[in-house]
């Protein structure tokens, strides 16, 4: 049985400042929401159709948990196909930044991406090249948004997301920097080390002229063909890819 | 002025039985329609708006072209933000293979892609790198769709697209296959040599087992994290980035 005030805030959820109002986010399907109940996650409340329910293994005891009618989850679901699986999560208190482990690896800065898509597909790839933190300019789309959630396909469950001021960031970090730019040396032939910050810019503008000053190394990504511009989510991965190679197997 | 023949003609197009029968595509926005412009194709006819006419610079002679009103290009446009252009275009005829050109180089097999979206973004990743010959399977979606014509951001004018039996093409074309599956040697560690032909699977199942069996050497994307898979446009761009990088830089 689904009430007004539960429909009501379900897809109040959808909007960024209702999110913040109730420190909750909406994670659809079965895969996305077992992968956020094995995660370090809250969850705050499950909705399920019985049909669905039967999908989802042993749920943990104290979890709330509402079975509702087809007819009703379609009131909640954001999806073309429903799965029947809809929680609400709770969004992640701000950490402090762990300098040490943040010094010790490769982490993605990402300078106002304003796509959900792009955003989302960028997670999920992150987090196959072992690229598990990512640090958003304030202006960046945000990443508790649905389509965002649903792009990452459960990746959001592992990877930690940050909101701040990049250029505050990389000041504090005292880290590499290498920025993902027209003009630059070819990816190919830049040494990534064993840790630093890769910068990703805006989908039209590319990296904003504040932090394109603080990037150490600017790195192009070479062009054979025609095409004008390379996707960021597609650019993000040539980066990812490249230093996975570079770690896997030194030239 | 805008004739419901016009209007009628023109949203026919969303759709492929349509596009067959008339021809026909669509292209939409300033760049996509100049890019067509520039290229092989034959335009048909150039629908556009009086303030959009003036970013279109000197159109040919012989161009069939009809200025509407604003509101009329609602009525056309399938864009969220219509940009007042747009273009009906001459299908491609079938060309039969240029083997001579296609054993010389690396060309991409794509093996029933579903998503409009990812097709797209395929072609515009691989003209990026090099790659101008893509072979689809006939269960592929149709790269006239226009949400793929959007997301190629203009790089189907230039990129030769091929409907045909990928194992009857992969017989004929006696060149070394490559194909991405979950099982196989890293990518990193593979050499795609001088020629070759790039094989990709569907979204969710792969590449089909009477394809794989074709399959010369089986390779693998190395998984770092513990995202469960990357997106086939991700993976297209792997291997792209992966076979410019050796062609640009021999390890």
């Amino acid at each position: 049985m689904l009430s007004k005030a539960q429909i009501s805030l379900i897809t109040s959820l959808q909007h960024k400042k209702f999110r913040k109002q109730h420190g909750l986010f909406i994670v659809e399907g079965v895969k996305s929401v077992l992968e956020f109940l094995s995660s370090d996650y809250q969850i705050h409340s499950l909705y399920t159709t019985a049909e669905a329910r039967t999908k989802m293994g042993n749920l943990p005891q104290k979890l709330k948990y509402i079975e509702i009618t087809p007819a009703e989850f379609q009131k909640i679901s954001s999806l073309t196909n429903p799965q029947g699986v809809l929680a609400l999560v709770h969004l992640p208190t701000l950490e402090s930044f762990d300098w040490s482990l943040l010094r010790q690896q490769h982490n993605l800065l990402l300078d106002d991406i304003q796509d959900p898509g792009n955003l989302g597909t960028i997670i999920r790839t992150a987090e196959w090249f072992g690229i598990n933190h990512i640090i958003c300019s304030v202006g960046t789309v945000d990443a508790f948004n649905p389509k965002v959630v649903q792009a990452t396909m459960g990746s959001l469950a592992r990877v930690k997301i940050y909101y701040t001021s990049l250029g505050d960031f990389i000041n504090q970090s005292e880290m590499s920097t290498f920025g993902a730019l027209l003009e630059g040396k070819s990816i190919y032939k830049t040494d990534f080390g064993n840790a630093g910050l890769i910068i990703m810019g805006n989908e039209g503008n590319g990296i904003g002229d504040d932090i394109v000053k603080k990037v150490d190394y600017a790195v192009t990504i070479p062009r054979i063909g025609n095409a004008e511009s390379l996707n960021v989510a597609v650019a993000t991965t040539v980066f990812c890819a490249e230093i996975a190679r570079q770690k896997l197997k030194p030239s």
